[in-house]
């Protein structure tokens, strides 16, 4: 069965996953690239870094994964709408190599991009996105991508199967929460927390 | 030097440091007792337990330890000061055995326990406890015992030099947040997070 899955989504530990004051020149606020920096330490990214509890977590990113769904504020800065001819932010060839389902209220026609990924735009809801990329994906999975919104909203629906959330330990005080209105949803899952040296934590839900 | 220590603070994943409905019942609310179980299966707790990083943490909560600040909402349940003979809600021997400062608008004399606790009402600002309890505590540490409000003013006004957090792996949806606010406060700090097997992570705050 294709499963809905979540991958190295990083909050603070008051539970942001985006600072405020999001712009095209700050993704996530004022977080800037302090809830990723424990992903820039790996071999993953670069050449020479840790292969330990980290790096593990971080390459599941890809593996088995048919197309993702993500909300408009990933896809784009806030105001990228006003302009019909902008490709998003993640430059000509973006990391995915999959079909992507940006959910937004502002639709366009779908986007072919260098390395076998292709921007669909969809105004609904996050069941029938799921279905939709379900369909692109064909026996894989699919990855919810984020933003905090749209993983709230996946786990409010209860569609979420598998979801690795990294605890950073910083406070970035204001931006968007993950976890708001998620009261009990932890019932439906076996939870593992995994500490790692780098100084965060790795955060499992499965299917229970 | 005396130190302003937390010890074995639980919050649930979402940070609520107690939950919504409070009463003479349910002190941590509709939490009930789901933040502390991960102490009641330690040998601390009751021979038989574990004796692994839950019970080393946990039992760090009294050596050294000469006096405790808590707020109103920890020594009794809403309503509490429309009873001028009550005593609290920890009994006739509380698990304290130390003076113990309690923060509060409606002040009453201080009252001698069995077993060496004395409770005392102060209406002040928590630097102005501290002061206080610092005296009263001699050499040894002052312990902040909670609840979440009171820590968080206590680490908003940058008084504590060792705090010690549980995130237990539960969403309350409802409560009262530990994290509010604090913006930035982990630049003073050294911070370790810990996993447990039972599935706890224990967070250490250390001043840089």
């Amino acid at each position: 069965m294709s499963l809905a899955r979540v991958h190295n989504f990083s909050i603070s530990l008051d539970g942001f996953g985006t600072g405020a004051d999001q712009g095209p020149d700050a993704h996530f606020g004022h977080a800037g690239d302090r809830l990723h920096q424990w992903m820039f330490a790996t071999q993953w990214w670069e050449a020479g870094g840790t292969a330990g509890v980290d790096d593990v977590f971080v390459q599941r990113h890809d593996p088995g994964i048919g197309a993702e769904i993500m909300g408009a504020g990933k896809w784009g800065h806030p105001g990228w709408h006003e302009d019909p001819d902008w490709k998003g932010a993640w430059g000509p060839n973006p990391p995915f190599h999959t079909p992507v389902f940006v959910l937004t209220h502002h639709t366009r026609p779908s986007i072919d991009m260098e390395g076998g990924t292709t921007f669909h735009f969809l105004d609904t809801s996050p069941a029938e996105a799921l279905e939709t990329a379900r369909k692109a994906a064909g026996d894989q999975d699919v990855r919810i991508g984020g933003g905090p919104t749209v993983i709230r909203d996946f786990l409010a629906a209860r569609l979420i199967d598998h979801l690795h959330v990294v605890v950073v330990p910083i406070l970035l005080g204001r931006g968007v929460r993950l976890w708001d209105g998620l009261e009990g949803v932890e019932k439906d899952y076996k939870i593992e927390q995994t500490s790692s040296p780098s100084g965060v934590t790795h955060l499992t839900f499965t299917r229970a």
